[in-house]
């Protein structure tokens, strides 16, 4: 199989071949043939007595597991687990903001501050934190603290879910039982219901982690407007993408992982200490890139460019010319500090809970970010020094890449048309068929497919059929890397009518031509950025989103994460494309579950097709279904 | 190998195979060979990449998963989600009781009450509550309400940790880092840092197990603070045990499972219900018996009879006697509906997140608790007019067991030889060496072991050393099945100077005889009674807990509340042994932290040793090694 179609990463695997550098591709060839049990879900190691197996085929081998489990048990118990590990991700990263936020309040971290006013005062009125007379401080700590409570088993309904989804929404999540009871609580109720013993139905277990996963989207949420209100929300800004952004004669730093935390105080510290790298010898001073989702935190609000993501975070070091990788939390591959040690790339971890053998700890703390943040850029422009010139190997590839279009900066487009009534000239245009409907694209990488290949077909051939196109993440990443965030894409790949609306956006937008093909909507976690729109939409015209022509994929899913995301999108209506068979296949109720029931209880549901015609074809149906409902 | 040791075991197996009911016996032999990877922790399904598989040997397969995780990354992980499940469920437990205690502060749960008004103006006074004035309704309601904010991150340390251990260890954890974050977060932030590319250190990721399990620890301290106060603190109570308990003429009714939430309603309807049992043709009325841990907590209080445990569980119902089980949750075979299928057992689930496909469930809640318990007494009555008297097979064998030996029902005991220093007299024997040390059994029965040997192996050599034997749960149950919670078991088994004690003890108790060869402390959950005690000697003597010659065996450890348990018995200081071998074998980084690193980081550490005579040799070592550190 093709490792990949993004041609910095081609370059750089040949060079890693060559110099013997082993990466992920082929620790994966190593892995072949993978565990057929686990392919199907159809192992379990929930207690001691495991691992217990069961026959896919049914045939010879166990039907159960020791305790008894069957087949459906066993995948919704796994699936559901992945759900909590993802819900737990987004909610720490969550939390880690609201941490942050609660320590400005209480003058304890002054390097942090409200940078949207805007943004902070439409999120305390949304969720009802009254203003009167306060200060920004007192009121950031109301509002940390409220965001705080999120996390706990209260008997109210999470803040961030009720004040965020169409009354459709919540009155179907109510009557299902499907309001997570805190967004912590959530993870640990699913922790505890699949344990050995405890819920043995694969339908109940479902409905638990599609709760959890609620809890997922929750914390998403809350998470966006933290960061909005603490580093800006992000406004269109053009940046560049692909491994081409490093530089020759730059000290090169990425910024990598999901946390803008730390990130944004690197972006600010950077500037003063240009002086120190030129002094190092790198005459085009410090050059700071991204890498993941961390990096797209930093494209949205600052243009810096996207160098790479998670699957192929090792090729950055393989350019010779990377001298460090300042990491937080998430996607982080284990192997950075083995790829480095063939380089002089400082590996540097920051995060308490988020440690790498062989790496540089430098303890990261809100209370002196920037002098750490100086510290980590010391570090990196001392590996500078060490940088063999001799083994600097930039693939001459770089794109333009249009970013920073978050809900508002769409609506602010819209309302350069419109401004009594910003939606209406995307309902208009969907209404007359000019715009099929949306879609998402979000998700990751995965090793198991061919590098943006699918994410590349999908996106040119849904264009093609009018669909507008959101992205975020790494979605967003390979369509940067492949000059798909530019208006020139537009004009080359979508259809008539969609290139009609993105050109009349554009032109107010005092573009010189279209918007991009896809909208850059943020990172992994801003996935509810896109909920956000559609939620917009589905109130404006007085319907529920499942009944919305809207689509979400993930082509080339691969984290927990990406479960749990998928997992809520269906809550949320959506039909969800995944490109990646999940680990359910051993389990004819879960599959029924997830592809079907889900449509008649939630009006979302899973649509999993590895093939991109078909997957097209089938979101193309999903939104002509739809669009039927609605009577246009 | 032989499957049990346990008589009515023995009989009810051969009972099932003429019968051909599949047990979990049945089903581990389907499952042998198990899969090698699993078996010493070297797969990981922590992303849709894998799964991967690291070669044990290193030899020809992979080295590294394709995200680069080490053996020791990958082995950590899966180990650290075991204890997050673990720590889940009885913190789940522990937070279902503080509902109840909440709701019955609101007059929402009449069908409860403060049973023991000492042990919750001790618990009050403990944590700090003031009394002054207040109505038990009201103090229960600002009880309650402390206990939930347990669960939540918060930047206080958990109540329930910092006034139950000894100040030295208070200070160790806060040096190491090792105060979690609250319960459900804490089972998050594991969830968080072993999901893909967050931590990849193996050491770092065993600290954070560890900073989970001393959640556990906290969380299950409060599960029994708050039962003792709904439900009353064990005194002891001569009850019976094995499956012959079960009744030819009575409707026969198993509860079973963890919380006693539910099993004390059952317990105080049944009487009331009598007649109606007799109506239907049960000349004897109704029998309760205990499966689990359920069954323990209403042995310990009433004195009801414990017919079986977790591994064996199936086999009540292969009696053709037993004509409900009703369940609560945790260690409840899925199997159980398919095995009553061939009977006329009612299985009725009980609780929202644990349903068991095939059986009946009645929503149990507590604001109508006795009309529920009224009700599923009702089916198990509908359910024994269905019995086929010519299948009845009761296994002629019953044991007396001495139970309800609850930590402060230890110390009332104690003060009988000295009603102002309660502790001395245990003291003094340890010192002038009548009792070398004491241990405290708890965990699972394992099918991978034959059930009960383990067990009955090492409580006999050990007590023939003068070792006090403290036990819970499944211990106590195997203990029950083969007699050794009576005064006789002392009499034969126990070493001269611990049959002196335990004899003067019992006589001082007014017992026709000694103390039990072990005492029974209670249900799995109740595992911190027994650290109580510990606790309060090392505060006498003004020692740590690590100095005391105190070791805790988990022999037959089957589920991941085992590991979490035995993860904070180390935490706490005690040699821990297990006798089943964890998934840990494919990572000697994490063989080294259990079982030596964490001795000079905590005093504790895991023996793991399935050989019963190098177990006691190994336990008895540690406890002179102790004993040696204390100069005794």
């Amino acid at each position: 199989m093709e490792r990949s179609i993004s041609p910095d990463s081609v370059m750089l695997l040949k060079t890693a071949q060559a110099a013997g550098v082993t990466t992920a591709w082929d620790r994966y060839e190593t892995q072949l043939p993978q565990c057929g049990f686990g392919e199907t879900g159809l192992c379990c190691r929930h207690c001691l007595q495991g691992p217990c197996r069961i026959d896919p085929f049914e045939v010879t081998g166990p039907k159960n597991g020791i305790c008894g489990a069957s087949a459906d048990v066993m995948v919704a118990r796994g699936l559901a687990r992945s759900v909590a590990g993802g819900t737990a991700s987004h909610s720490a990263h969550a939390k880690h903001l609201a941490h942050t936020l609660l320590k400005f309040s209480r003058g304890e971290a002054t390097d942090y501050g409200i940078k949207d006013q805007a943004k902070f005062y439409a999120v305390l009125d949304r969720v009802g934190i009254a203003r009167n007379g306060k200060s920004d401080q007192e009121l950031a700590g109301e509002l940390a603290q409220l965001a705080l409570d999120e996390f706990s088993e209260r008997e109210e309904t999470p803040v961030w879910l009720k004040t965020t989804v169409t009354p459709g929404r919540m009155t179907k999540f109510e009557e299902l039982g499907l309001i997570p009871p805190g967004l912590d609580s959530a993870v640990a109720e699913v922790m505890h219901r699949t344990t050995n013993g405890v819920d043995a139905d694969a339908v109940n277990i479902l409905l638990g982690a599609i709760k959890c996963a609620i809890g997922d989207y929750t914390g998403m949420y809350l998470a966006t407007d933290l960061s909005d209100i603490l580093f800006g929300t992000p406004t269109p800004v053009m940046a560049s993408a692909n491994l081409g952004t490093l530089k020759e004669n730059a000290v090169n730093i990425a910024v990598h992982g999901h946390n803008p935390v730390l990130s944004e105080i690197i972006v600010a510290e950077a500037m003063g200490m240009e002086q120190e790298a030129q002094a190092a010898g790198a005459s085009e001073g410090i050059n700071l890139v991204g890498i993941c989702c961390t990096g797209h935190e930093v494209m949205m609000r600052h243009g810096i460019p996207t160098a790479t993501n998670s699957l192929s975070q090792e090729l950055a070091i393989v350019t010779g010319a990377l001298d460090a990788a300042v990491v937080d939390y998430q996607c982080i591959m284990p192997s950075l500090p083995d790829v480095a040690a063939r380089y002089h790339t400082a590996i540097i971890t920051t995060m308490p809970i988020a440690k790498i053998t062989g790496a540089t700890h430098v303890q990261f703390e809100e209370h002196n970010a920037g002098e750490k943040a100086r510290e980590i850029l010391r570090l990196a422009i001392e590996a500078f020094k060490k940088r063999d010139p001799t083994r600097v190997n930039i693939p001459p590839v770089t794109n333009d890449a249009l970013a920073g279009l978050s809900a508002e900066a769409i609506v602010n487009v819209l309302a350069l048309v419109n401004p009594d009534d910003p939606l209406k000239p995307l309902i208009d245009n969907i209404v007359n068929g000019n715009i099929l409907g949306v879609c998402l694209f979000a998700g990751c990488n995965d090793v198991k497919v061919t590098q943006d290949k699918t994410f590349v077909e999908l996106v040119k051939a849904l264009a093609a059929e009018n669909v507008l196109i959101l992205c975020t993440g790494c979605a967003a990443g390979s369509f940067a890397r492949h000059g798909l965030l530019t208006p020139a894409a537009t004009q080359k790949y979508a259809g008539d009518g969609l290139k009609a609306v993105l050109t009349a956006l554009g032109q107010a937008a005092g573009l010189d031509g279209p918007l991009p093909l896809a909208l850059h909507t943020g990172s992994c976690v801003d996935n509810t950025r896109a909920a956000g729109i559609a939620v917009a939409l589905a109130n404006k015209l007085g319907v529920d989103i499942s009944q919305l022509p809207v689509v979400a994929t993930a082509p080339e899913a691969a984290m927990e994460k990406a479960v749990s995301i998928g997992t809520w999108a269906v809550a949320m209506g959506l039909p969800t494309h995944v490109g990646v068979v999940p680990p359910v296949t051993g389990s004819p109720v879960v599959v029924e579950v997830l592809t079907k029931a889900a449509k008649d209880l939630l009006g979302g549901y899973f649509i999993v097709e590895p093939d991109p015609q078909a997957a097209v074809a089938k979101m193309v149906a999903a939104l002509k279904e739809r669009r039927k409902g609605l009577g246009i």
